[in-house]
């Protein structure tokens, strides 16, 4: 039998009473009806953005709101500056680069968080139009200080977010925080299948009026969204999935969700620990828990055998870490026992794989839990 | 977060695969495309029961299934004898009564199986018209030797089993092991929702030509199958549900899925014993484990904890060992790691209720997996 849980960071699992609502007849999306819903999916979303400013829904994956949040608030002239700490910070770079851009970036070591003594330094001298950042930077399970960050930029420097895999499971606050501009997908914390990303605007902040993308237009989103439409065919049966996604979202309260990521991310941690493993970043992430393979093990061939043998999904490290690092995501629809599932069987993929590690980090992780320690 | 796992012994698990087949647009059952989905359900349904004989699907609950089996097998003057070992088997005393009869019981200590040397003094000086038995007595998790009864009982005997629960989890072979009427439900092994019932019938065994019910007839329903049809309205996506249900059991194999069942039940007797626990079945199935709640805890309270916090649902004992025993099903989609999930929080639950119950209990239970031991 094969029965596929997924610990990767994004997909992630949907919950049955969401997958349910994809199921129902497709509208057509110039009607009424298609406005009535378009509506009610408004405030809850600015809520788990945490912004008074509008919320867009793309149809596209993530990298499409990456994609629209540099097309349309940047251009080929403006002086950017890119914080990269991993795959996706230079995914920002990439998606710059193919915009016309020239983006100076401060790079860190995979693992690392920003240094913000140094975006300090770097701004001093020199006013950026944007500065380009993840709150979680999933291929290496970081979470960076967005707060911080805003409070040091200047007010004429945008602040853009990409928190795809971040929102919903590490604290975010973009008016708060003084967070310009956020992305975001659905296939993460909103327990929801992959098709749609948003994107967040600081209420009455401008876009460019020439843009340079046509499909990721927000002027274009703007004028649609004022009659309660969107500019191109929307994936209509995913926002039927994201209405039950926003009432389960609102169901549980957003600081219940901070705190149940918060706990899942402790028991990894100190399960991991316990089996003597070392986390692989120094500022780790409550959606996802990057971990090294231990000395002597491909790590590959490990999450093979474990996803083959126990249909439990982790993901690989990216780039040069595949095999070198593996990832548990705690991001979503999971509990306490998804997680005690999830470590059991990375115990048992670890040991089969040759690794001698005592079962009695399992038992020691139930014991704290029980003690009410983590 | 609500997120509910059930380890119950009916509903199961549905996968969300089988979900959505429900789904579908609902066709009329007087056409074609009907028939052609009732006749691929043919040969697959036959596997799995074992039998060369008609399967007909009954839109009712498991219990409707033995109903018809009474009521199209037996009649108010038949001598019959049902061996009793739980709460189903006190069922088929009561659908007997209703129907006019007085059966002969041999009643068994909740826990424990039929013995065959009673059975073989009881069939000494009479013959039956029909023996009544379960195989596998949910409410104590206990699985009876069908094949040895079916050795023993006399041509003009017919065998009647009640596999509602037992079907798909314990081995069961009707044809081979001389059965000629078996009942089972959609809800258990078949990982579908509740809602359909099958009810076996050995090749050329004939229906009661004044079945004492109007539903349940099978005469009705015989002259419909041949048709392509069912006799009343039939739950037409329940029955999608079954054809994605039939497809999956037959991409695992019945071998595959017994060997599972095995392993599962194996794993979780192993654990219960290594908590210091007590098995309440002298011969327990590989559905569901009934396990005797610990001097001194409220067994009631204790699964209401376990449900609430972790939303891992047992059952409790039925009738008067409500609260003194409670089952841990692992029938139907269910896979290793999700009984270690279980385990995990039976342990978490039960030193919540206030047993010490050392956490090396599962330690030693991972331990046994690695080695290939259970």
């Amino acid at each position: 039998m094969r029965k596929e849980i997924l610990f990767s960071p994004g997909p992630t699992n949907v919950p049955a009473d969401i997958l349910l609502e994809g199921a129902k007849r497709t509208i057509h999306h110039r009607t009424g009806e298609f406005a009535g819903i378009l509506k009610t999916l408004t405030a809850p979303l600015k809520k788990v953005f945490g912004t008074d400013g509008d919320v867009f829904i793309l149809t596209s994956s993530g990298t499409g709101a990456m994609e629209a949040a540099v097309a349309n608030f940047v251009s080929r002239d403006d002086e950017v500056l890119v914080l990269n700490i991993g795959a996706f910070g230079k995914r920002w770079v990439n998606i710059l680069k193919i915009h016309g851009l020239n983006p100076e970036v401060i790079e860190y070591p995979w693992g690392k968080t920003f240094n913000l003594n140094e975006v300090r330094e770097k701004i001093k001298n020199k006013t950026y139009k944007a500065v380009f950042c993840q709150l979680s930077e999933t291929s290496t399970g970081t979470v960076n200080d967005i707060k911080s960050l805003g409070e040091i930029l200047p007010e004429e420097t945008l602040l853009i977010v990409d928190a795809v895999s971040g929102l919903l499971s590490d604290e975010f606050q973009m008016d708060n925080w003084k967070v310009d501009v956020c992305a975001s997908g659905s296939q993460k914390g909103f327990m929801m299948p992959p098709g749609l990303a948003f994107i967040a605007v600081k209420k009455d902040l401008e876009y460019l009026k020439n843009p340079s993308s046509f499909y990721f237009s927000l002027d274009s989103a703007k004028k649609s969204l004022n009659k309660g439409q969107t500019p191109w065919t929307p994936a209509v049966n995913l926002l039927y999935q994201l209405v039950k996604s926003l009432k389960m979202i609102e169901e549980e309260g957003t600081d219940n969700i901070m705190k149940r990521h918060k706990q899942l991310a402790k028991i990894t941690r100190f399960a991991v620990k316990e089996m003597g493993l070392e986390l692989f970043s120094s500022s780790p992430s409550n959606g996802v828990t990057a971990v090294k393979v231990p000395d002597g093990i491909d790590g590959t061939l490990m999450l093979e055998n474990i996803s083959n043998k126990y249909g439990v999904r982790f993901a690989n490290g990216q780039g040069e870490y595949k095999g070198k690092i593996f990832r548990v995501a705690h991001m979503g629809y999971v509990n306490v026992p998804d997680v005690l599932m999830a470590l059991s069987c990375l115990w048992l993929g670890l040991n089969e794989a040759g690794a001698k590690i005592d079962s009695s980090a399992i038992a020691k992780t139930l014991d704290s839990i029980k003690n009410a320690a983590i």
